[in-house]
């Protein structure tokens, strides 16, 4: 359930209604999401009517929350999310932008595309440290020291860091140094890496699984808010098909469909999606105009070079060109009304 | 082989070329595509070299043709076709919208979508008055009388029609009142339906089929432009996976994937894509950024009556503000250079 | 509506039922499968209630066939339909072998591969003398000249023959040859053909569509059977995924379930499904462990020579090899009692 | 690179080999499956040509390994696997049946399950203490307490334990249990978890991801491998397609595709791969007709009470159907000659 307190409700007040559902055996949590203080409560419809909690001091109205999901949920919230990374807003209107190399694998390397991407005007920058990977025997990542290196790169240019924790083991370790942790597609279902990225402080994005549907990839950003983390970002990263012209097959319409039903921020991967360079613009753009409220691409001054995923990784003045188109087409969507249905 | 003549040459000199292509046994065309004619001969090499080709009068250069489509590839054409529609140019720069019902239901119907579809500014509209059901149960369409209706609506509002052809029976019937003969998803590789188009003298609109990969689209094209017609559209309109929020899913990186290999215009169906109102859209607007150079979009009044296909037409407010964001969104993509990579 | 006469009815009286239905504007079918008569009227009860056929002459019970597909359903028939093609019959307990090469190429290569299938014990061989073929430029098969070796291949070697139409136009040509006609994979939804099938005097193997659901597989075989034409036989020959290991993904499930809605037969193409020679046996054997009535597989005796699909023909000895093994296979699933939750 | 030894060859001599290539950098490994020792070493070639090594002293030959899996790989070993669990050979010619209820529901469930599992003459019992489950709010096993039950089930029934180790924090707890630890599809790229499953002295069930290509599975195979564990048999269990009438797609020849690829075991799932009780047994006759070296089933006294996966768990009498089934079809194709073209 959602439970809508009133404008002038105290901090006090919903804190007797969570109070009142701990004794019914039931856990809850504060949003202040909006000009109102809400408690999100899952399955306390189990518990009790909507009458039986609409009368506790400072509850102005209560409402079922219908989805499996129920803190992911497009009820559970009176406007989309917010998630701030490093003080860039996600999900507030603005289109995001995150690039940078598939991996870190040198300080060189990784100076040279966090210099053309602050250069860009980007905030954030993407980069594995550790890299999971298909074979025990392909280019792991740098690690620990990748780390240190992209440590570096956010003193030297201010950029926040976006960077992958593969496994609990190195949750710690990545949680110290990432602004945004990702948890990457083959790890959409990873119950105890989720649950770990819901007792971390630091906000988390969650690829969306190869073969995930919408509400499996929902119930997996679930359990990471289930935990108590509330700073949830979504990201499509394409679809294993028998489609063959690209690696994955971008989903596009996953990104209103996820809007309709939730209200966390949805981003998109064109690099990851496609695979291959010539296609990465053109879906990126497509990604912003389907809605997306960020892209998360790959760029590398080499790609030839590259250690991991250098077919997709945009050229510097591809890149470029990029960030110009992405904000023109953003700004168009913007200026004109926005789309029927969508609840955002 | 592709073979491109001089600046200079005469009709006469390419007429020359395929008598000596036809004494070889091989068939060849002729093309003005662009500032010089050239003659296009699948196969070509098997027979001859391109010195042979070379040699002969008014010929420049001899370009051969790998993919195993030959006269969809974007090696067979200097530039990128543009497709006449009744007054309307497709795969020329501009931005192409075509809309209308599911199918002819009745004057009344027809007549009040045409209506606030000319009143947009659109000129093409489509509707089917024989339509391909899964079911021999489900309606089928008002055929001929259908027909008549369209041709009505040509005349009332100046509308250029687009209606499918469903079996090679009906071809000369649709053909009569179409500007555009559209062959069906399931009809793909219906060769003999294929042949026939190819013999047609109006432009083809070939939908992708929801299991085709994109060589084998481009091969169903090979088939209707081997037998003569050269006016082929290609149109995507989502693909079977198992995806399950939309009724198919959108393959939007088939749109800039199939600009690299053929010289067909690219138009994308959201409609049928993703068969829900509230997905079509932002699916529509990320077509027009990845690059497609039209979209064909279901729209009616009374949706809820709609015969077949209601969910996902679009309301006729829903509609106008489609038309306007189309519009912004293809400037904004049109205003910044184009995307790397891409042939055209 | 499936009606039930009684054991003693006559056919008059089943007649008189379906006078009453057309008098109601509805359409209907004598059957005389089962020691009984009945009459199948799809949407009889869209105009009558049970009742008010139950007191018609000769009639004993009627039962409602609540499927999409009326005359497909399991409900439709008291027991599973056999199909008798040139004396054998599909669908009766025996598993029934059809091979034979993908097209007909040459009297000797045809001649040959027909020795050794008709002296494996086979009455039956499959060859395409029509192909349907992807590319324009691949071998087509040798059209009517192909269906003369195929007469020929009967008279001499007493073989019945299954063959593809491919199109409406052929269909009158093949008819005339073939003991089984086939409706190929591309054209499941091809409705002209379906109709014609429909119309026609001899039985049809109608291939599942490599995208199509069972549903629709179903619906299909409607279109055939609501025609007049009761002899249909469903084929299963792999279904497009993104697994890649083989062509296709042979459905083996299709079969049971198939089973459980619909009383026709079922038989499976296993060499079509994979695309791969050595994967071909493990499956075919498959196929007879799951329940299907028959097999389709390809064999050639020069398989490296094929004009088609060579890779996946089964060389001689394989080929006899797999007879036995289907056999055994065969026998042991009969020997033990059905699975249960199956219809048939 | 395969290093084969003389019949003759003596373990010293092996251990030089393992010496040479260690002061090269390698790492390799001896096995002893076959008439006589051999070395495995990944990547050996690319340091050393087979010469430098043949004249290794007890050296008879060294054969490249060239699939991207070294240890996984058909071509390195000399015979099939067979991996010994609990005294149970799987993968040594005779079928082997493991059946159990998906989950650990209560003592007396699970004694009820085992009480007949044992009847009917299995020795290995299924059953999941840890459920992986998608939604965070769905039952999740019994977990350590669940354990205990399955000890005493081996106790009392002696019965082997094959159960899941959902996560690296639970895998000790597990391995103290099980006598094949069962890595589940959701983590079959699951890293962190394949490496711990090498270090474990257990044999190790690793099932297929529902989008994994062979490849992947393999690979993910050999993580398990590379770390020490030469114990692994592969399990598939259904893949995730569009046909919807079960509820993932048994890849069926993935059985015999798996054993041109690789010496490893490979089991059936077809519980899990189709998800509807109707459906089990004809595909599981299918898998053993396929080649299959094993079934995992999924039974239970009570499904419509059961807390997860009911609708495809066996009911008791079924499941000694398909026992005498599975056994009568496996003697049919032992009995037969071999399907050609499988290295084993």
């Amino acid at each position: 359930m959602l439970i809508l307190m009133e404008a002038a409700a105290t901090l006090d007040q919903a804190q007797g209604v969570l109070a009142f559902l701990d004794a019914g055996g039931l856990k809850g949590r504060i949003q202040e999401a909006g000009e109102a203080l809400s408690v999100v409560a899952p399955h306390a419809s189990k518990v009790f009517k909507a009458e039986r909690l609409e009368v506790l001091p400072g509850v102005r109205k209560v409402v079922p929350i219908t989805s499996p999901f129920k803190f992911a949920s497009a009820d559970a919230a009176p406007h989309p999310s917010v998630v701030e990374v490093a003080g860039v807003a996600i999900g507030g209107g603005e289109l995001v932008l995150v690039a940078g190399p598939c991996g870190v694998e040198s300080e060189e390397q990784l100076y040279a595309v966090a210099r053309y991407v602050a250069g860009a005007g980007l905030r954030l920058l993407r980069a594995g440290a550790f890299k999971p990977r298909t074979s025990p025997y392909a280019f792991q990542g740098m690690g620990s020291q990748g780390l240190r290196l992209l440590e570096g790169v956010r003193r030297e240019f201010g950029l926040g860091i976006v960077t992958e924790a593969t496994e609990v083991d190195v949750f710690d370790e990545v949680e110290e140094v990432a602004d945004l942790v990702q948890i990457g597609a083959r790890n959409m279902q990873n119950f105890a890496l989720l649950r770990r990225a819901g007792r971390s402080r630091k906000p988390v994005l969650l690829k969306r699984g190869p073969a995930a549907t919408l509400e499996e990839w929902l119930l997996a950003a679930e359990y990471v808010l289930g935990e108590g983390n509330p700073r949830v970002v979504l990201c499509e990263r394409g679809i294993r098909t028998w489609s063959n012209h690209a690696r994955n097959t971008l989903d596009i319409s996953v990104v209103p469909a996820a809007k309709c039903l939730t209200h966390l921020p949805v981003m998109v991967d064109p690099s990851h999606a496609v695979g291959r360079r010539e296609l990465v613009i053109p879906c990126a753009l497509a990604a912003v105009a389907a809605g997306a409220d960020g892209l998360l691409v790959e760029t590398h001054c080499a790609p030839e070079k590259a250690l991991s995923d250098g077919p997709q990784a945009l050229l510097p003045t591809d890149f470029q060109r990029l960030v110009v188109q992405a904000e023109a087409v953003h700004r168009a969507r913007q200026a004109s009304p926005p789309a029927p249905g969508l609840a955002f």
